[in-house]
């Protein structure tokens, strides 16, 4: 099953995170998505738009180019193409022909976030929209730290299964998270609405560093839930729950963090990976905040170190190994079979 | 038609720009023509030679080899060749085979530059050499300033496409060229001995600073004929004719300055771009010189500029889109017909 | 027969070079040889370790690591590894597979070198073991001056035409090593127990530094044997030895200096190169120590620029040209011929 046959990378039928809001505005950019170069921009009126990023004439790379209104214009020949892909000025020529048209993509405003659709534009589907919702984004009694975008030298399944097994969080965050245990204890796997899995650590210690940031006034052992969900190829996200320890008397919730961790491929080899923390605790705390920022960077720092040695071994060495799997993975193999399926399912239609 | 089928990607029977006279010495270089290292230097007489430059020994590059007389020694274990390419000597060995041979090129200088002949040596036609004396190179009441080469990142059909296509001067020129109006007027096909076109620019103001330095003294309105000539494969020349204004009376030629653009390709991906200035006014005038020289280098860091960012683009993005063409691309197409017709008969062959 | 068929590039079922003795610490660290990354350290007890450098959990590099007793555990996700190879812990899970198991390579530690054998472990043939006391490696009366590895951008088999035709060393070599006869004398081929080849370089002069060193009180002019030895695939050597000159009497021979060139493939088209030299003379002289490593390295850095200017040559341009030999290459394509027939009874296996 792995690596994923590399004829057919992407799963195209998914709303993926193209930019966060802020992004977006009257100077194009280019991102590369699924390996099209991909020009953003905002209307007059706000709009957000997704068009492809080479001009079809003499194929300049058309983020050069200008904002005329609501349309782009090519900085080599000045052909000039409106919001919803009609080639609507060619210079020294008085009419141009209907069939003259670029590429645009869906492109929804959700949650802080814009999504785009990479599969037939006519087949949008938005009941597969991710909910961001369900994890507090946009939601009243929420707040969301975005945290930027990373560019990965991985392809983006690598990244899914670094959320999806979080025994690494008891090695390589070892210093930052402080959270040995998370190695030691086997997850409990979720077979519920999202594919997700939880692995608690009993009886913490209340000094852990982020305890004394989401629960400054606690001074007593605490339960910890760390947990990973699976909303869609386009939206993964660990979170972080403290308890009340059981061991003291009935558990209370005391706060929750999803860790948003939004993977958009760029190439067969490299992702876009959207983070940032939502939490229901502490919403007006800038130090809680910054905190959260520079934990979180941390963290995506030594993930990245090991996804980026991973990724040019995984083609490479297929031949030569036989991947091994332990009771821990059960969760991040459930997900590569939906995956997979997917996949099969895009390759037959 | 396009992008040209890279099987096959270069026109082998032609004439091409090698190097400028002046760069050929006694020492040594190699320049990479079609994918082939070329090593050039000049005979004791002064007759300059082209010989394929890795040594048929052990594979070292013949170009930090030492000129013994007329011959080329490599560097590595001595063999040493003819100019003509004949293997005249291998240390501690009595004879050699008069079978070890090292290909050399067919080399002409002619109108200061020198030109080489891809195909094969026995089947060089004469009779296909670029007429350079048609555009002034070395011809009495003309001059030409030469400005050197530049290795574009590029394949040499791009850099075709630029020039055959000037409306680009009303967009990515503007500012050097001060000629907006070019990308507003259609091109006039010429289906005479080469394939050219030209751009009329009427009443145009007699401030733009081209003008001023080519016919200083004038204060009238100009009409202004901006052309392109393919020659053949190795020889595409852009033009600039300043006219007094037909709108003032009967027109009058007042200057005319070829802009050589010489197209070797280095590789299928680059190219070597030779650029020079011939022109019939102001010939002992070095400041002309000079303003010539920092205008052509700053139009051309342009095109190489636009060039760069197109070439990844062509074909890897070949199945992502169609490629639309405007009135204006009339003579570029008749172009590239051209040459695909060339490159069919070399592939029949 | 050359460039050799990059289907199969290596010939594994031989011993190489894994690293100086020195090296292999308690600190992993990874070397890759036939494109397979290897990590090696010493187990506590001193034996050295050879073991495959990618956790077949999840693709981490093992050199990341740590060593706890003599295994080995994976950084990412905890796995660990005995030095036999067998997966010895699995986190959070209470028994693992005795299926689940890491290749191991075997390794020997001999006249201060480790050799690895790259072909499958259970015919690891002592035999084949290069005979490293024959050229002094390790037996009294000798000392060997290790220096180093460097990596080199070119295949193994161009290092080894490289050490079997030395008269290269009457042209790169000119300025460091004085000898530029080297490359006018035709080599005597030796059909003994090894291919070896020699060129004698009669009555020269006493002043030339490499001899001023090695034997400094002589003045009177010497006889040179300079020669090339091919124990194997792993194991090539140059060697000096200065006599007395037979022109004036019974030629006795003063001094042998073996040139270490240990070549092992790191990829098809990259080399590890081991180098030292073996005398027996002058054995406890810190300045000729110190003579011979600058030496040493001076060549190597000549012979180094003429290989990674010949690699990317080879292949690209096999079909451009037909390689051309002479009488001086008797020994290297008998060597050549040799490696070709090992590579073909691999490929029949």
């Amino acid at each position: 099953m792995y690596p994923f046959n590399s004829e057919r990378p992407y799963i195209r039928n998914a709303w993926y995170m193209a930019a966060w809001g802020s992004e977006i505005t009257r100077t194009p950019f280019q991102r590369r998505i699924m390996d099209e170069p991909i020009v953003l921009y905002r209307k007059q009126g706000g709009e957000p738009v997704a068009i492809f990023g080479i001009c079809p004439h003499r194929t300049h790379p058309l983020v050069d180019g200008r904002l005329i209104g609501d349309d782009i214009m090519c900085p080599y020949h000045g052909f000039t193409f409106s919001a919803e892909g009609a080639c609507v000025r060619i210079p020294a020529q008085d009419r141009v022909p209907q069939t003259f048209r670029q590429r645009v993509y869906p492109l929804v405003e959700r949650g802080g976030a814009t999504w785009i659709w990479m599969g037939d534009a006519s087949a949008a589907d938005m009941t597969k929209m991710p909910q961001v919702s369900e994890i507090g984004m946009g939601e009243p009694g929420w707040k969301t730290v975005e945290n930027g975008v990373t560019n990965i030298k991985a392809r983006w399944s690598l990244v899914i299964d670094n959320v999806m097994d979080l025994s690494h969080v008891g090695f390589i965050h070892l210093k930052t998270i402080e959270a040995p245990a998370a190695g030691e204890v086997a997850p409990q796997d979720d077979a519920g609405q999202h594919i997700q899995c939880a692995r608690w650590l009993t009886d913490q210690s209340p000094d852990m560093a982020y305890a004394r940031n989401a629960i400054p006034g606690n001074s007593e052992p605490l339960d910890l839930e760390l947990g990973s969900i699976f909303h869609g190829p386009g939206l993964v996200a660990a979170y972080l729950r403290f308890y009340t320890a059981a061991s003291r008397g009935a558990r209370k919730l005391l706060s929750t963090t999803y860790h948003l961790q939004c993977v958009t491929p760029e190439t067969q080899h490299t992702s876009h990976n959207f983070s940032g923390v939502v939490r229901n605790v502490r919403l007006d705390a800038p130090d809680f905040d910054q905190w959260l920022r520079t934990a979180v960077n941390k963290t995506r720092e030594e993930d990245v170190e090991a996804l980026e040695k991973i990724e040019p071994l995984v083609d490479r060495y297929a031949n030569a190994r036989t991947e091994l799997s332990g009771v821990g993975d059960v969760s991040a193999i459930r997900v590569r079979r939906h995956l997979a399926a997917l996949m099969a399912e895009e390759a037959a239609a």
